[in-house]
Protein backbone atom coordinates (compact mmCIF):
# COMPACT_ATOMS: atom_id res chain seq x y z
CA UNK A 1 0.00 0.00 0.00
CA UNK A 2 1.32 3.29 -1.04
CA UNK A 3 1.68 6.09 1.31
CA UNK A 4 -1.08 8.44 1.33
CA UNK A 5 1.25 11.53 0.24
CA UNK A 6 0.93 9.73 -2.96
CA UNK A 7 -2.93 10.05 -3.27
CA UNK A 8 -5.07 12.88 -4.96
CA UNK A 9 -6.75 14.49 -1.96
CA UNK A 10 -10.54 15.44 -3.35
CA UNK A 11 -11.67 12.64 -4.45
CA UNK A 12 -11.74 9.01 -3.27
CA UNK A 13 -9.46 6.61 -5.25
CA UNK A 14 -11.00 4.06 -8.02
CA UNK A 15 -9.47 0.99 -5.75
CA UNK A 16 -10.89 2.43 -2.80
CA UNK A 17 -13.80 -0.55 -2.73
CA UNK A 18 -10.63 -3.41 -2.06
CA UNK A 19 -9.32 -0.91 1.15
CA UNK A 20 -9.95 -2.29 4.51
CA UNK A 21 -11.84 0.06 6.99
CA UNK A 22 -8.72 0.76 8.86
CA UNK A 23 -6.85 1.82 5.51
CA UNK A 24 -10.11 4.06 4.96
CA UNK A 25 -9.92 5.67 8.10
CA UNK A 26 -6.24 6.46 7.81
CA UNK A 27 -6.26 7.55 4.35
CA UNK A 28 -9.31 10.18 5.52
CA UNK A 29 -7.30 11.22 8.76
CA UNK A 30 -4.43 12.34 6.20
CA UNK A 31 -6.88 14.66 4.54
CA UNK A 32 -7.93 11.92 1.72
CA UNK A 33 -11.60 13.31 1.36
CA UNK A 34 -14.91 12.72 -0.73
CA UNK A 35 -18.12 10.35 -0.75
CA UNK A 36 -17.49 7.22 0.45
CA UNK A 37 -20.35 5.14 -1.54
CA UNK A 38 -18.27 2.45 -2.86
CA UNK A 39 -15.34 2.68 -0.36
CA UNK A 40 -14.19 -0.80 1.86
CA UNK A 41 -16.87 -3.25 0.54
CA UNK A 42 -18.86 -4.74 2.81
CA UNK A 43 -18.21 -3.04 5.62
CA UNK A 44 -20.98 -0.49 7.61
CA UNK A 45 -20.44 3.02 6.84
CA UNK A 46 -22.77 5.27 9.63
CA UNK A 47 -23.51 8.56 10.10
CA UNK A 48 -22.15 10.79 12.43
CA UNK A 49 -24.05 13.16 14.71
CA UNK A 50 -22.65 14.93 17.66
CA UNK A 51 -24.20 16.89 20.16
CA UNK A 52 -23.56 18.55 23.81
CA UNK A 53 -24.40 16.16 26.86
CA UNK A 54 -27.65 17.98 27.80
CA UNK A 55 -29.13 17.43 23.83
CA UNK A 56 -28.00 13.71 24.24
CA UNK A 57 -31.29 12.55 25.58
CA UNK A 58 -33.57 14.56 23.14
CA UNK A 59 -31.35 12.97 20.30
CA UNK A 60 -31.34 9.45 21.28
CA UNK A 61 -35.00 9.70 21.77
CA UNK A 62 -35.52 11.52 18.53
CA UNK A 63 -33.42 8.46 16.90
CA UNK A 64 -35.65 6.08 18.95
CA UNK A 65 -39.20 7.73 17.70
CA UNK A 66 -37.42 7.76 14.16
CA UNK A 67 -36.16 4.47 13.49
CA UNK A 68 -36.02 4.33 9.47
CA UNK A 69 -34.09 7.54 8.91
CA UNK A 70 -32.22 7.28 12.52
CA UNK A 71 -31.05 3.74 13.43
CA UNK A 72 -28.36 3.95 16.37
CA UNK A 73 -25.53 1.47 15.84
CA UNK A 74 -23.56 3.81 18.47
CA UNK A 75 -23.89 6.11 21.34
CA UNK A 76 -20.22 7.46 22.93
CA UNK A 77 -19.90 8.17 26.62
CA UNK A 78 -20.13 11.82 26.56
CA UNK A 79 -16.44 13.18 25.34
CA UNK A 80 -15.24 10.30 24.40
CA UNK A 81 -13.19 10.13 20.71
CA UNK A 82 -13.80 6.22 19.94
CA UNK A 83 -16.63 3.60 19.55
CA UNK A 84 -17.17 -0.26 19.52
CA UNK A 85 -17.25 -0.08 16.17
CA UNK A 86 -13.85 0.93 14.90
CA UNK A 87 -10.60 -0.16 16.60
CA UNK A 88 -8.59 2.73 16.97
CA UNK A 89 -10.59 5.04 15.50
CA UNK A 90 -10.67 8.82 16.37
CA UNK A 91 -13.89 10.35 15.37
CA UNK A 92 -12.50 13.64 15.71
CA UNK A 93 -10.02 13.25 12.38
CA UNK A 94 -11.24 9.59 10.26
CA UNK A 95 -14.42 11.29 8.59
CA UNK A 96 -13.45 12.54 4.65
CA UNK A 97 -15.37 15.81 5.97
CA UNK A 98 -17.26 17.24 8.55
CA UNK A 99 -19.85 19.83 9.33
CA UNK A 100 -19.40 22.21 12.53
CA UNK A 101 -23.17 23.80 13.45
CA UNK A 102 -23.84 26.51 15.86
CA UNK A 103 -27.62 27.62 16.68
CA UNK A 104 -28.52 25.14 13.66
CA UNK A 105 -26.05 27.24 11.19
CA UNK A 106 -23.56 25.74 9.31
CA UNK A 107 -20.28 27.50 10.16
CA UNK A 108 -17.38 25.27 9.01
CA UNK A 109 -16.64 22.07 6.60
CA UNK A 110 -13.14 21.21 7.79
CA UNK A 111 -11.84 17.66 6.98
CA UNK A 112 -10.79 17.37 11.08
CA UNK A 113 -12.91 18.63 14.02
CA UNK A 114 -9.75 18.65 16.96
CA UNK A 115 -9.91 22.32 17.03
CA UNK A 116 -13.48 21.96 17.89
CA UNK A 117 -14.04 19.31 19.60
CA UNK A 118 -15.61 19.82 23.28
CA UNK A 119 -15.30 17.49 26.38
CA UNK A 120 -19.10 17.17 26.70
CA UNK A 121 -20.11 15.70 23.12
CA UNK A 122 -21.82 12.42 22.79
CA UNK A 123 -21.69 11.32 19.09
CA UNK A 124 -24.72 9.17 17.53
CA UNK A 125 -23.26 6.89 14.68
CA UNK A 126 -26.54 6.29 12.55
CA UNK A 127 -27.04 3.38 9.92
CA UNK A 128 -26.01 4.76 6.56
CA UNK A 129 -27.59 3.39 3.59
CA UNK A 130 -24.43 2.88 1.26
CA UNK A 131 -24.81 -0.25 3.64
CA UNK A 132 -26.90 -1.89 1.61
CA UNK A 133 -25.76 -1.14 -1.80
CA UNK A 134 -24.08 -4.24 -2.04
CA UNK A 135 -26.79 -6.15 -0.93
CA UNK A 136 -28.77 -4.61 -3.95
CA UNK A 137 -25.74 -4.79 -6.11
CA UNK A 138 -25.24 -8.49 -5.16
CA UNK A 139 -29.38 -8.43 -6.07
CA UNK A 140 -28.47 -7.34 -9.67
CA UNK A 141 -30.09 -3.62 -8.83
CA UNK A 142 -27.34 -1.21 -10.48
CA UNK A 143 -26.38 1.50 -8.13
CA UNK A 144 -26.19 4.23 -10.79
CA UNK A 145 -24.88 7.34 -8.34
CA UNK A 146 -21.85 4.89 -8.04
CA UNK A 147 -21.29 4.28 -11.74
CA UNK A 148 -21.95 7.62 -12.36
CA UNK A 149 -19.41 8.57 -10.04
CA UNK A 150 -21.79 10.85 -8.37
CA UNK A 151 -22.76 11.31 -4.29
CA UNK A 152 -25.98 9.75 -3.95
CA UNK A 153 -28.85 12.13 -4.36
CA UNK A 154 -30.58 13.13 -0.78
CA UNK A 155 -33.83 14.91 -0.23
CA UNK A 156 -35.70 16.78 2.39
CA UNK A 157 -39.28 15.73 1.92
CA UNK A 158 -42.82 17.21 3.39
CA UNK A 159 -42.93 14.37 6.00
CA UNK A 160 -42.10 15.18 9.59
CA UNK A 161 -40.41 13.31 11.83
CA UNK A 162 -42.16 12.60 15.07
CA UNK A 163 -40.43 14.94 17.62
CA UNK A 164 -38.62 14.52 20.73
CA UNK A 165 -38.04 17.09 23.48
CA UNK A 166 -36.87 20.28 21.75
CA UNK A 167 -35.96 18.22 18.55
CA UNK A 168 -37.39 18.23 15.18
CA UNK A 169 -37.30 18.43 11.61
CA UNK A 170 -38.29 16.66 7.99
CA UNK A 171 -37.76 13.22 6.84
CA UNK A 172 -34.69 13.03 4.32
CA UNK A 173 -34.64 10.18 1.63
CA UNK A 174 -32.11 9.11 -0.39
CA UNK A 175 -33.10 7.82 -3.80
CA UNK A 176 -32.11 5.02 -6.25
CA UNK A 177 -33.41 4.61 -9.64
CA UNK A 178 -34.33 1.13 -10.22
CA UNK A 179 -35.25 -0.74 -12.98
CA UNK A 180 -38.79 -2.17 -13.48
CA UNK A 181 -37.61 -5.93 -12.87
CA UNK A 182 -35.52 -5.66 -9.89
CA UNK A 183 -37.60 -3.72 -7.69
CA UNK A 184 -39.25 -6.98 -6.12
CA UNK A 185 -35.51 -7.55 -5.35
CA UNK A 186 -34.80 -4.06 -4.17
CA UNK A 187 -36.92 -4.25 -1.42
CA UNK A 188 -36.68 -7.74 -0.18
CA UNK A 189 -32.90 -7.10 0.65
CA UNK A 190 -33.07 -3.65 2.01
CA UNK A 191 -36.47 -4.73 4.01
CA UNK A 192 -33.75 -7.63 5.81
CA UNK A 193 -31.50 -4.89 7.08
CA UNK A 194 -33.75 -2.84 9.37
CA UNK A 195 -30.30 -1.60 11.55
CA UNK A 196 -29.33 0.22 7.98
CA UNK A 197 -32.82 1.71 7.15
CA UNK A 198 -34.81 -0.98 6.01
CA UNK A 199 -37.12 -1.12 3.21
CA UNK A 200 -38.21 1.90 0.83
CA UNK A 201 -40.68 4.52 2.68
CA UNK A 202 -41.45 5.50 -1.22
CA UNK A 203 -41.40 4.08 -4.95
CA UNK A 204 -42.19 6.29 -7.73
CA UNK A 205 -43.63 9.54 -8.07
CA UNK A 206 -41.51 12.08 -6.03
CA UNK A 207 -44.77 14.67 -5.47
CA UNK A 208 -45.51 11.63 -3.20
CA UNK A 209 -42.87 13.03 -0.72
CA UNK A 210 -43.18 16.53 -1.92
CA UNK A 211 -40.09 16.32 -4.06
CA UNK A 212 -40.75 18.47 -6.55
CA UNK A 213 -37.79 18.08 -8.56
CA UNK A 214 -35.50 14.62 -9.12
CA UNK A 215 -32.61 16.69 -10.89
CA UNK A 216 -32.25 19.33 -7.90
CA UNK A 217 -31.33 16.82 -4.55
CA UNK A 218 -31.25 19.00 -1.60
CA UNK A 219 -27.93 17.50 -0.38
CA UNK A 220 -25.70 14.98 -2.70
CA UNK A 221 -25.93 15.26 -6.90
CA UNK A 222 -28.41 14.36 -9.68
CA UNK A 223 -28.43 10.93 -10.94
CA UNK A 224 -29.06 10.19 -14.61
CA UNK A 225 -32.26 7.17 -14.91
CA UNK A 226 -32.70 4.55 -17.64
CA UNK A 227 -36.27 5.43 -19.04
CA UNK A 228 -37.77 2.53 -17.02
CA UNK A 229 -36.06 3.24 -14.43
CA UNK A 230 -38.57 3.71 -11.00
CA UNK A 231 -37.09 6.15 -8.27
CA UNK A 232 -36.86 4.44 -4.66
CA UNK A 233 -36.42 6.17 -1.62
CA UNK A 234 -35.06 5.27 1.44
CA UNK A 235 -35.11 6.95 5.29
CA UNK A 236 -31.90 8.78 5.09
CA UNK A 237 -29.15 9.12 7.86
CA UNK A 238 -28.90 12.82 7.07
CA UNK A 239 -32.57 13.53 8.80
CA UNK A 240 -30.62 13.80 12.12
CA UNK A 241 -29.22 17.16 10.17
CA UNK A 242 -32.03 18.57 9.03
CA UNK A 243 -33.25 18.40 12.90
CA UNK A 244 -30.10 20.67 13.52
CA UNK A 245 -31.07 22.72 11.21
CA UNK A 246 -35.10 22.75 12.33
CA UNK A 247 -34.06 22.72 15.58
CA UNK A 248 -30.90 24.72 16.11
CA UNK A 249 -28.98 23.31 18.93
CA UNK A 250 -26.05 25.50 20.06
CA UNK A 251 -23.66 23.54 18.54
CA UNK A 252 -23.35 20.22 16.75
CA UNK A 253 -20.76 18.15 14.77
CA UNK A 254 -21.96 15.45 11.89
CA UNK A 255 -20.47 14.30 8.67
CA UNK A 256 -20.71 15.94 5.57
CA UNK A 257 -23.76 14.38 3.39
CA UNK A 258 -22.06 11.27 1.88
CA UNK A 259 -18.95 11.34 3.44
CA UNK A 260 -19.53 8.79 5.77
CA UNK A 261 -17.78 7.01 8.57
CA UNK A 262 -15.65 3.97 7.99
CA UNK A 263 -16.88 1.06 11.01
CA UNK A 264 -14.85 -2.27 11.24
CA UNK A 265 -18.60 -3.86 11.42
CA UNK A 266 -19.09 -6.38 8.63
CA UNK A 267 -22.57 -5.57 6.49
CA UNK A 268 -23.76 -8.78 6.99
CA UNK A 269 -23.70 -8.76 10.96
CA UNK A 270 -26.72 -6.16 10.19
CA UNK A 271 -29.16 -8.24 8.01
CA UNK A 272 -31.60 -10.26 10.00
CA UNK A 273 -32.22 -13.25 8.48
CA UNK B 1 -69.21 -9.40 26.26
CA UNK B 2 -70.05 -10.09 30.18
CA UNK B 3 -69.16 -7.24 32.27
CA UNK B 4 -65.94 -7.88 34.76
CA UNK B 5 -67.48 -8.63 37.41
CA UNK B 6 -68.54 -11.96 36.09
CA UNK B 7 -64.44 -12.99 35.79
CA UNK B 8 -62.05 -15.03 37.68
CA UNK B 9 -59.56 -11.61 38.52
CA UNK B 10 -56.98 -14.41 39.17
CA UNK B 11 -56.01 -15.78 36.25
CA UNK B 12 -56.84 -14.72 32.46
CA UNK B 13 -59.75 -16.47 30.65
CA UNK B 14 -59.79 -19.33 28.29
CA UNK B 15 -61.18 -17.38 25.64
CA UNK B 16 -58.57 -14.48 26.10
CA UNK B 17 -56.89 -15.60 22.85
CA UNK B 18 -60.06 -13.69 21.27
CA UNK B 19 -60.25 -10.75 22.90
CA UNK B 20 -59.20 -7.29 21.65
CA UNK B 21 -56.57 -5.27 23.07
CA UNK B 22 -58.78 -2.98 24.24
CA UNK B 23 -60.79 -5.42 25.95
CA UNK B 24 -58.13 -7.15 27.54
CA UNK B 25 -56.89 -3.81 28.92
CA UNK B 26 -60.05 -2.87 30.51
CA UNK B 27 -60.88 -6.18 32.01
CA UNK B 28 -56.89 -5.86 33.75
CA UNK B 29 -57.94 -2.04 34.51
CA UNK B 30 -60.95 -3.35 36.42
CA UNK B 31 -58.57 -6.03 38.41
CA UNK B 32 -58.01 -9.46 36.41
CA UNK B 33 -54.89 -10.44 36.91
CA UNK B 34 -52.40 -13.16 35.82
CA UNK B 35 -50.29 -14.02 32.72
CA UNK B 36 -50.69 -12.79 29.26
CA UNK B 37 -49.34 -15.12 26.95
CA UNK B 38 -51.77 -16.19 24.31
CA UNK B 39 -54.36 -12.69 25.21
CA UNK B 40 -55.48 -10.98 22.36
CA UNK B 41 -54.23 -13.16 19.75
CA UNK B 42 -51.99 -11.63 16.93
CA UNK B 43 -51.15 -8.13 18.84
CA UNK B 44 -48.52 -6.98 20.64
CA UNK B 45 -47.41 -7.37 23.85
CA UNK B 46 -44.89 -5.04 25.52
CA UNK B 47 -42.60 -5.00 28.85
CA UNK B 48 -43.33 -1.94 31.04
CA UNK B 49 -40.31 0.04 32.84
CA UNK B 50 -40.82 3.84 34.08
CA UNK B 51 -37.90 5.06 36.21
CA UNK B 52 -37.27 9.30 37.15
CA UNK B 53 -37.03 11.83 34.38
CA UNK B 54 -33.18 11.63 35.18
CA UNK B 55 -32.39 8.39 34.75
CA UNK B 56 -34.18 8.18 31.28
CA UNK B 57 -31.19 9.15 29.10
CA UNK B 58 -29.22 6.34 31.15
CA UNK B 59 -32.19 3.26 30.27
CA UNK B 60 -32.35 4.86 26.85
CA UNK B 61 -29.13 4.15 26.51
CA UNK B 62 -28.72 0.92 28.02
CA UNK B 63 -31.57 -0.24 25.82
CA UNK B 64 -29.81 0.89 22.74
CA UNK B 65 -26.68 -1.03 23.67
CA UNK B 66 -28.66 -3.94 24.67
CA UNK B 67 -30.72 -3.98 21.34
CA UNK B 68 -31.87 -7.64 21.64
CA UNK B 69 -33.38 -7.64 25.15
CA UNK B 70 -34.51 -4.36 24.93
CA UNK B 71 -35.86 -3.36 21.78
CA UNK B 72 -37.72 0.34 22.90
CA UNK B 73 -40.91 0.47 20.64
CA UNK B 74 -42.57 4.09 22.56
CA UNK B 75 -41.10 6.12 25.03
CA UNK B 76 -43.43 8.18 26.58
CA UNK B 77 -42.26 11.86 27.49
CA UNK B 78 -42.40 12.93 31.66
CA UNK B 79 -45.56 11.72 33.37
CA UNK B 80 -47.54 11.05 30.32
CA UNK B 81 -49.98 7.88 31.18
CA UNK B 82 -50.69 7.70 27.55
CA UNK B 83 -48.70 5.85 24.65
CA UNK B 84 -48.98 5.65 20.75
CA UNK B 85 -48.85 1.85 21.07
CA UNK B 86 -52.51 2.08 22.46
CA UNK B 87 -55.59 4.50 22.24
CA UNK B 88 -57.24 5.51 24.79
CA UNK B 89 -54.96 3.61 27.25
CA UNK B 90 -53.76 4.77 30.42
CA UNK B 91 -50.32 3.25 32.11
CA UNK B 92 -51.15 3.52 35.21
CA UNK B 93 -54.09 0.82 35.39
CA UNK B 94 -54.36 -1.04 32.30
CA UNK B 95 -51.74 -4.15 32.95
CA UNK B 96 -52.55 -7.22 35.19
CA UNK B 97 -50.23 -6.94 37.80
CA UNK B 98 -47.22 -4.03 38.35
CA UNK B 99 -43.98 -3.93 40.31
CA UNK B 100 -42.76 -0.96 42.43
CA UNK B 101 -39.07 -0.57 43.26
CA UNK B 102 -37.43 1.40 45.42
CA UNK B 103 -33.45 1.92 45.66
CA UNK B 104 -33.31 -1.49 43.69
CA UNK B 105 -36.19 -3.48 46.31
CA UNK B 106 -39.64 -4.60 45.51
CA UNK B 107 -41.62 -3.03 47.48
CA UNK B 108 -45.52 -3.55 46.17
CA UNK B 109 -46.87 -5.51 43.47
CA UNK B 110 -50.06 -3.75 42.78
CA UNK B 111 -52.68 -4.09 39.83
CA UNK B 112 -52.83 -0.14 39.88
CA UNK B 113 -50.20 2.11 40.86
CA UNK B 114 -52.52 5.88 40.38
CA UNK B 115 -51.31 5.84 44.18
CA UNK B 116 -47.40 5.63 43.30
CA UNK B 117 -47.28 7.62 39.85
CA UNK B 118 -45.29 10.64 39.83
CA UNK B 119 -44.92 13.33 37.83
CA UNK B 120 -41.11 12.84 36.70
CA UNK B 121 -42.11 9.01 35.35
CA UNK B 122 -40.59 8.21 31.52
CA UNK B 123 -42.48 5.26 30.93
CA UNK B 124 -40.53 2.67 28.13
CA UNK B 125 -42.34 -0.29 26.20
CA UNK B 126 -40.12 -2.38 25.10
CA UNK B 127 -40.71 -5.44 22.89
CA UNK B 128 -41.60 -8.71 24.51
CA UNK B 129 -41.15 -12.43 23.58
CA UNK B 130 -44.74 -13.16 23.45
CA UNK B 131 -45.38 -11.49 20.52
CA UNK B 132 -43.11 -13.81 18.50
CA UNK B 133 -45.02 -16.76 20.20
CA UNK B 134 -47.96 -16.57 17.44
CA UNK B 135 -45.40 -16.73 14.51
CA UNK B 136 -43.70 -19.91 16.38
CA UNK B 137 -47.31 -21.44 16.56
CA UNK B 138 -47.70 -20.72 12.79
CA UNK B 139 -44.68 -21.97 11.93
CA UNK B 140 -45.37 -25.46 14.13
CA UNK B 141 -43.48 -25.02 16.88
CA UNK B 142 -45.42 -26.04 20.32
CA UNK B 143 -45.85 -23.19 22.89
CA UNK B 144 -45.58 -25.82 25.83
CA UNK B 145 -45.63 -23.17 28.64
CA UNK B 146 -49.35 -22.25 27.12
CA UNK B 147 -49.97 -25.94 26.55
CA UNK B 148 -49.27 -26.66 30.19
CA UNK B 149 -51.21 -23.27 31.51
CA UNK B 150 -47.73 -22.13 32.97
CA UNK B 151 -45.59 -18.61 32.68
CA UNK B 152 -43.09 -18.79 30.05
CA UNK B 153 -39.93 -19.73 32.41
CA UNK B 154 -37.19 -17.12 32.29
CA UNK B 155 -33.29 -17.17 33.61
CA UNK B 156 -30.69 -14.76 35.03
CA UNK B 157 -28.03 -15.68 33.00
CA UNK B 158 -23.88 -15.02 33.32
CA UNK B 159 -23.54 -12.78 30.19
CA UNK B 160 -23.52 -8.95 31.72
CA UNK B 161 -24.98 -6.59 29.61
CA UNK B 162 -23.16 -3.82 28.33
CA UNK B 163 -23.55 -0.59 30.80
CA UNK B 164 -24.83 2.57 29.97
CA UNK B 165 -24.58 5.37 32.96
CA UNK B 166 -25.15 4.30 36.01
CA UNK B 167 -27.14 1.13 34.36
CA UNK B 168 -25.75 -2.40 34.67
CA UNK B 169 -27.07 -5.76 35.10
CA UNK B 170 -26.93 -9.47 33.53
CA UNK B 171 -28.76 -10.28 30.63
CA UNK B 172 -32.21 -12.37 31.05
CA UNK B 173 -33.76 -14.87 29.12
CA UNK B 174 -36.66 -16.67 28.51
CA UNK B 175 -36.68 -20.32 27.56
CA UNK B 176 -38.99 -22.50 24.95
CA UNK B 177 -38.18 -26.75 24.45
CA UNK B 178 -38.47 -26.97 20.41
CA UNK B 179 -38.61 -30.30 19.22
CA UNK B 180 -35.36 -30.58 16.71
CA UNK B 181 -37.37 -30.65 13.79
CA UNK B 182 -38.69 -27.59 14.58
CA UNK B 183 -35.64 -25.58 15.40
CA UNK B 184 -34.71 -24.31 11.73
CA UNK B 185 -37.98 -22.53 11.57
CA UNK B 186 -38.01 -20.84 15.17
CA UNK B 187 -35.15 -19.33 14.51
CA UNK B 188 -36.40 -18.30 11.14
CA UNK B 189 -39.17 -17.05 11.96
CA UNK B 190 -37.95 -14.60 15.42
CA UNK B 191 -34.84 -13.63 13.10
CA UNK B 192 -37.32 -11.65 11.13
CA UNK B 193 -39.06 -10.46 14.04
CA UNK B 194 -35.91 -8.12 15.54
CA UNK B 195 -37.99 -5.66 17.04
CA UNK B 196 -38.75 -8.12 19.39
CA UNK B 197 -36.13 -9.94 20.46
CA UNK B 198 -35.29 -11.31 16.83
CA UNK B 199 -33.53 -14.78 17.03
CA UNK B 200 -32.42 -16.68 19.88
CA UNK B 201 -29.07 -16.21 21.61
CA UNK B 202 -28.55 -20.08 23.09
CA UNK B 203 -29.57 -23.05 22.02
CA UNK B 204 -29.07 -26.08 23.92
CA UNK B 205 -27.50 -26.84 27.00
CA UNK B 206 -28.10 -24.39 29.70
CA UNK B 207 -24.74 -23.86 31.24
CA UNK B 208 -23.56 -22.28 28.49
CA UNK B 209 -25.25 -19.20 29.85
CA UNK B 210 -24.85 -20.53 33.51
CA UNK B 211 -28.16 -21.62 34.34
CA UNK B 212 -27.66 -24.27 36.65
CA UNK B 213 -31.37 -26.09 36.33
CA UNK B 214 -34.05 -25.16 33.92
CA UNK B 215 -36.17 -26.73 36.82
CA UNK B 216 -35.80 -23.67 39.16
CA UNK B 217 -36.47 -20.44 37.01
CA UNK B 218 -35.73 -16.75 37.82
CA UNK B 219 -38.98 -15.69 36.81
CA UNK B 220 -41.99 -17.51 35.40
CA UNK B 221 -43.07 -21.48 35.88
CA UNK B 222 -40.62 -24.37 34.81
CA UNK B 223 -41.80 -26.19 32.08
CA UNK B 224 -42.17 -29.51 31.42
CA UNK B 225 -40.86 -30.95 28.01
CA UNK B 226 -40.48 -33.64 25.76
CA UNK B 227 -37.20 -36.09 25.94
CA UNK B 228 -35.86 -34.71 22.87
CA UNK B 229 -36.69 -31.11 22.73
CA UNK B 230 -33.77 -28.65 22.70
CA UNK B 231 -33.99 -25.76 25.19
CA UNK B 232 -34.15 -22.43 23.10
CA UNK B 233 -32.74 -19.28 24.82
CA UNK B 234 -34.31 -15.55 23.55
CA UNK B 235 -33.15 -12.62 25.07
CA UNK B 236 -35.95 -11.61 27.50
CA UNK B 237 -37.47 -7.81 28.57
CA UNK B 238 -37.08 -8.58 31.83
CA UNK B 239 -33.48 -7.37 31.34
CA UNK B 240 -34.42 -3.85 32.49
CA UNK B 241 -35.56 -5.33 35.29
CA UNK B 242 -32.82 -7.23 36.47
CA UNK B 243 -30.80 -3.96 35.66
CA UNK B 244 -33.07 -2.20 38.10
CA UNK B 245 -32.54 -4.58 40.94
CA UNK B 246 -28.59 -4.35 40.25
CA UNK B 247 -28.61 -0.65 39.88
CA UNK B 248 -30.53 0.65 42.21
CA UNK B 249 -32.31 3.83 40.91
CA UNK B 250 -34.42 5.81 43.49
CA UNK B 251 -37.23 4.23 42.12
CA UNK B 252 -39.33 2.66 39.15
CA UNK B 253 -42.13 0.95 38.35
CA UNK B 254 -42.33 -2.26 36.19
CA UNK B 255 -44.83 -4.97 34.70
CA UNK B 256 -44.82 -7.62 37.19
CA UNK B 257 -43.12 -10.72 34.90
CA UNK B 258 -45.30 -12.37 32.19
CA UNK B 259 -48.01 -9.99 32.86
CA UNK B 260 -47.81 -7.18 30.33
CA UNK B 261 -49.22 -3.89 28.64
CA UNK B 262 -51.34 -5.20 25.72
CA UNK B 263 -50.75 -2.86 22.64
CA UNK B 264 -52.70 -2.01 19.25
CA UNK B 265 -50.13 -2.62 17.42
CA UNK B 266 -50.27 -5.96 15.23
CA UNK B 267 -47.49 -8.35 15.77
CA UNK B 268 -46.88 -8.61 11.56
CA UNK B 269 -46.12 -4.86 12.16
CA UNK B 270 -42.72 -6.05 13.53
CA UNK B 271 -42.02 -8.73 10.90
CA UNK B 272 -38.97 -7.34 8.48
CA UNK B 273 -40.15 -9.34 5.45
Amino acid sequence: MNGVEDLPVTVVEKHAHAWSPRTARTRFREGLTGPTAGVAAGHTQVNLIAVPADWAYDMLLFCQRNPKPCPVLDVTDAGDIRTVLADGADLRTDLPRYRVWRDGELVAEPTDVRAHWRADLVSFLIGCSFTFEWALTDAGVPMRHVEQGRNVPMYVTDRPCRPAGRLHGPLVVSMRPVPPGRLSAAIRETSLLPAVHGGPVHCGDPTGLGIADLGRPDFGDPVTADADDIPVFWACGVTPQAAVLASRPPFAITHAPGQMFLTDARDEQYRVA
